[in-house]
């Protein structure tokens, strides 16, 4: 029914597109039947019973982060990372050791050349296939691969790989001439990795998201005789041409915005499609996916293209938060946060999906905090921890970017302290070590961290924002990073480090304070460089220090009153700040100004039409001009993760539910309306849900039988009643309520 | 005319290679034509003018020597090393600033997807061929490969791509939202490698050593049906089936031995071709190189083979030196052994061509030696070196092998004073640092190095060798690669590090002397554990004492009286120590023990039959008895690198051709006859030969115009003469001659 007709039909079905020539293994005819293959699941624990591909733990991530991030295009050309990218081990032994009760057949499948040993002993001939003693006996596969990630699929009664299975890139398995067997006393194994592959065709190296096929709302011819396809909100995906007559090239122009799609000569990332010879009826799609809500299709003259629709490419992970509440325009901001968060987490948590779609440590980060409160999807967030991290040695920062180092580090500890899986941070230990080695060995006289030759010093995009010498920003976060490797030591059992790393992180503090710390300005000034102080002070160190909990609680009111709420301080523009700087505000219990401020900020966005949240927001940009940035006319990403923060404040800070120790063992919920007359909604964790509803007389909560014990903090005018607990005062209108997994509870209370 | 009949003629043309199955990229037709397609030449400098690919230097060795030691099967299963395997960089930047007269077209070939630049800014549309214009401009090209090493081949009038580009895996290139470059200054860049790809279409990737189809000299009908294959000698490569009909399994059974070829359950090696349909008159060949004299082939009854050959492969190097004298035995054994370093000598240099085939650190120290007085090819040293250290991190010893590590570091000293490459030095010096700090990690409290868990101390395949404590032996070999990093860090330009370096080799090698010299053993003993000495006299350290000049005159005699020459000292039985024990004899004067020992040793091999020389030789053992090793009764390599070092001692202690400065700077000729009458011979150097005649009264001597200056060392009962030069005395019956390049000298005199 959608004919375009540009001029004359074709004839011949032979055909050559210029980007498949360059990438000929991937063609979009078996991109979409794989992405119905191979099934993508969330979890990556393994399932009772249930065999499953495995590797070396952090491998695939770095292999399939390598595949990602090269995806990216600018304008045609090529744009990879500026950063060392790193590669899988290539060469990784694989054991187990069974006791099986009786004989039995086991299958195989390997990524690679492989070997199978039975108790050290080579099996030849047919290797999908082998018989298993009974008894006590170890099976071992060493499988090589250079271009993918070596990985084992073994499925038998009882023999099945999982991620119980030992690993090492280094089995050092000599025997000497005289039969003496080698000395792997010095040998590391780690617990294999798996990601549900579980089945023996569901390979590892064919993985691919998603995909569903999507109408665009709206088609406008335009008068050069091209379309204009309006899909209805900012989108990903590939763009597919049916039923092409004709030859010649056809150009696809994409646009965040319809501006930028109209913008044949500066439009961010565009495709060509070329037919060689003429077709007939012909169906094709672009080779790689593309952000856009909007698309120019320019044909060749004489070209005809029956249909154009998207294949929409998306993460299958479930929204397991909600949030709603009496003002319809939050609840808009949360759904455009829930959707824009959707759109960046694809195989890693990425930083938008127009431009760079790279994962960068410091936007990861927000996307880690946000998704414990919409999916809480633990897969996501270790490879994305893993594939930042890459291998040793460590060259540079993490992007190259010091503070990006530190978040990384905080990453952990968040996912630590949300999950309780200490079986990663065992995993990841090491590579925490050695990056904290290379931050520790750049210190200066003063111990501090200043950027030295090849460090990018980032903290925001901002004027007026110096970065030499010794930051006191930088220096916050690296404690911070201390203390979380303190912390860590202490899971993976290592107690020297964990005393050493406290002592590093206590001396920091105290210095940090110590030199920084300004009692006149109440509050952090902003660097020392060669002796000398610079005492401007940014919100930057301050709203950290108060969300990281650094200030006693008259530091906490200054730094409030002459900083936060200080219009005299250097405003944020970016979303990527506002997050920690209404965050601060929040734990601060500011939450009716962080109301205001999301109306005002984000509800702005969305009265320019935004679909999706933005890089940057300037309230004073008219027109097209709005989309500019990076000196380019539709440089800024209109769908950008850092533009998400919603989710996470109204999950963490009104609806206030809080791990208070590792995976939820216990946690807090400290409703806080913030101006808000009701909300309700669903926070939740690993082993299940957390739902809230307040208003100004009744709060009415209740958790998964999973969940540990919660504690309901309250504040009331006068004392609550709850008859399904027992309510204790706590301070002066303050009361709290123990909350018992699976049980629920109302109570009544009279708000402040 | 040699037409195997085994049973009825098949139908049909379809074929199922169960090997090919598992590598379908490796179709032996495309293999045997790649081999003449892609041209292999020795030299990997730049030819003036001429374009070449380029690649991260070491990348090209890793990644090959991962394809070649992933090649070993054991009875046809996979068997890959023990150690890590690292990778390539996976994302590379190449650039270089040209300043042209007119704008040219250059023409662009890359292994992996790429982008260009042009003074930072993105090339669009066609990339294989570019307008660069006149001027001052940098051209940059950025390439992402994970399965081969990124490279690129760049050609025009005057932009060539050689090894003067810059190279680098983090260019750090970002640019702020400011528009700020980045900060580049913590970046490293590196000056491309190369090794003479010098055609577009000569795709590193791509490369396979050249092979040329040998026929057998005899077949042999068996009574079982198969036919034993006899190639004459030794020899490597894959087994060509002609004019097969039929279908099911042929199996080929290698052997070194016929004895081995006709022992279908002990060969060490083996093949499978399965024809699954039935085919008439069809080719095929195995899918892997074997080593083998004898091939025992076994068609499924009912199959026909027309004729079966091989494809020989082997290495394009040139026998440049030479050697001849008055013993024919001698002569057979410098081209036996010429024949095995050949084969021995393939991408890189291995241990032996039937069982391992991998780079083994320390036999591969006495394949540079070897090839320094056969071919002079510094390529094969370099690649070997790179594919030996692999990338850092360092998280054991080279092959596991505390040994073999100290060998790495010596075999750079040695490819210095050799070559006198310092641009080899520069690059590798990093990798250098990093192992020596892992080993520097690793000393005791006396500062000895011990062997920790996971350390493999090997020295010898020898009984009452204990390795506990801190042996003798390594701590030589450790103060020898301690002033191989002082000698590297004076190269390139790191004095603090060759003050460091000097002084902790110093200390060692006082504690050396001071622990384990016994006075009146007049030997090194042999260990330290735990405060006990074990005073057992080997020969290990003593002889390296010795031929590394470690010691004095006075020890030096001791050591031949009462170690070398003592027959109480436990004798040596692997050629890969005698290679040194004969070595050090040598370094002492005792060329007339070495010469009956060489007779007696390789020459005893020949009389066994032996076409190249073995792994082990023990007189005593007798018929298929000597075969065996490990334990199997083939387990025994029959053509093993190590046994060559008869042509090290003849070019090196006979020949007497040394160069006492980098790269035959200066060098030293002292013939020595060794009971020979006459000897002639060649020894090859960077820039040409040195060729010297000797018999008891006259010496002939004469180098390249290219070499340095020489000087002529000789014993005589009287002056000698020489109406070329000046014939200088030197002590009693000790004269010598300058030798100028280009000149030819004859010296009369009167042998001793």
């Amino acid at each position: 029914m959608n004919i375009f007709r540009f001029g004359r039909p074709g004839y011949k079905v032979v055909v050559g597109l210029m980007l498949w020539v360059l990438f000929p293994s991937v063609l979009p005819a078996q991109k979409a039947s794989l992405s119905k293959e191979v099934p993508t699941v969330k979890v990556d624990r393994d399932v009772a019973g249930q065999a499953t591909w495995i590797w070396y733990p952090g491998d695939y991530a770095i292999w399939l982060a390598n595949k990602m991030q090269n995806r990216r295009t600018e304008r045609g050309a090529f744009l990879p990372v500026f950063w060392k990218m790193d590669s899988h081990y290539v060469l990784v032994e694989f054991h187990k050791d069974f006791d099986l009760a009786a004989p039995e057949t086991i299958h195989i499948a390997a990524e690679g050349r492989y070997n199978v040993k039975i108790d050290g002993k080579a099996v030849t001939g047919n290797l999908n296939e082998i018989r298993f003693p009974a008894g006590k006996h170890r099976l071992s596969l060493k499988v090589y691969n250079q271009a993918a990630v070596p990985a084992i699929f073994v499925k038998g009664d009882q023999v099945r790989t999982d991620s119980s299975w030992q690993v090492t890139f280094e089995d050092k398995e000599w025997i000497d001439a005289s039969g003496k067997a080698s000395d792997k006393s010095g040998t590391t194994y780690q617990q294999a990795a798996c990601w549900n592959f579980n089945s023996a065709a569901a390979k590892p190296s064919q993985f691919h998201l998603p995909t569903r096929p999507e109408v665009p709302v709206k088609k406008t011819s335009l008068s050069n005789g091209n379309w204009l396809l309006d899909f209805g909100r900012e989108t990903f995906g590939y763009i597919r041409l049916k039923g092409i007559q004709g030859s010649g090239v056809v150009r696809i122009y994409y646009g965040e915005s319809a501006a930028e799609a109209l913008s044949v000569d500066s439009c961010e990332t565009l495709d060509t499609i070329q037919l060689t010879k003429n077709v007939q009826n012909f169906d094709t799609m672009t080779a790689s996916t593309k952000a856009f809500r909007y698309v120019q299709i320019a044909p060749a003259e004489g070209m005809q293209i029956g249909q154009v629709d998207m294949l929409y490419e998306y993460a299958p992970v479930t929204e397991r938060g909600t949030f709603s509440c009496s003002d319809m325009l939050i609840n808009r901001i949360w759904d455009v946060a829930a959707y824009t968060l959707h759109l960046n987490t694809r195989e890693f948590f990425i930083d938008g999906i127009k431009r760079d779609r790279w994962i960068w440590s410091g936007d990861a980060y927000q996307s880690y905090l946000m998704n414990y409160y919409l999916y809480f999807d633990q897969p996501t967030v270790k490879r994305t921890l893993f594939a930042l991290r890459g291998k040793d040695p460590v060259t540079s920062h993490i992007n190259t970017i010091m503070d990006y180092s530190f978040y990384w580090f905080m990453g952990v500890q968040d996912y630590f302290t949300y999950t309780g899986d200490s079986a990663l941070v065992k995993t990841i230990y090491p590579k925490m070590q050695s990056l904290m080695a290379y931050c520790l060995s750049r210190r200066d006289k003063d111990g501090f961290m200043e950027g030295l030759p090849g460090d990018w010093v980032f903290i925001d995009w901002a004027d007026h924002l110096t970065k030499q010498g010794a930051l006191s920003f930088e220096q916050l976060l690296f404690c911070k990073s201390l203390e979380t490797m303190a912390t860590c030591a202490r899971v993976t059992g290592d107690t020297r480090g964990a005393v050493q790393y406290s002592q590093l992180a206590a001396d920091l503090k105290a210095k940090l304070f110590d030199v920084f710390w300004d009692k006149d300005k109440h509050a952090f000034i902003h660097s020392l460089f060669k002796g000398q102080k610079d005492e401007t002070v940014f919100r930057y160190t301050n709203m950290f220090a108060l969300l990281l909990n650094y200030l006693n609680a008259q530091q906490k009111e200054e730094v409030v009153t002459h900083v936060l709420l200080n219009p005299k301080v250097q405003a944020i523009h970016t979303p990527y700040m506002r997050f920690y700087e209404l965050e601060a505000l929040c734990a601060a219990g500011k939450q009716d100004v962080v109301t205001r401020e999301m109306r005002d900020y984000w509800g702005g966005m969305l009265s320019r039409g935004a679909t999706s949240f933005w890089e940057q927001y300037d309230p004073a940009a008219k027109g097209d001009a709005q989309y500019a940035m990076y000196g380019r006319p539709f440089g800024k990403s209109l769908c950008h993760a850092w533009g998400a923060s919603p989710i996470y404040l109204l999950g963490k800070y009104y609806l206030g539910v809080t791990p208070t120790s590792p995976g939820y063992g216990t946690y807090q919920v400290k409703p806080e309306l913030g101006g808000l007359k009701w909300m309700k909604g669903t926070v939740p964790f690993a082993g299940g849900d957390i739902e809230v509803y307040c208003d100004r007389t009744k709060m009415q909560l209740q958790s998964s039988a999973g969940a540990g014990v919660g504690t309901l903090l309250i504040e009331s005018r006068r004392k609550p009643s709850c008859s399904q607990g027992k309510i204790q005062q706590v301070g002066k209108n303050a009361y709290q309520l123990q909350l018992r997994p699976g049980q629920q509870y109302v109570v009544n209370y009279e708000a402040i």
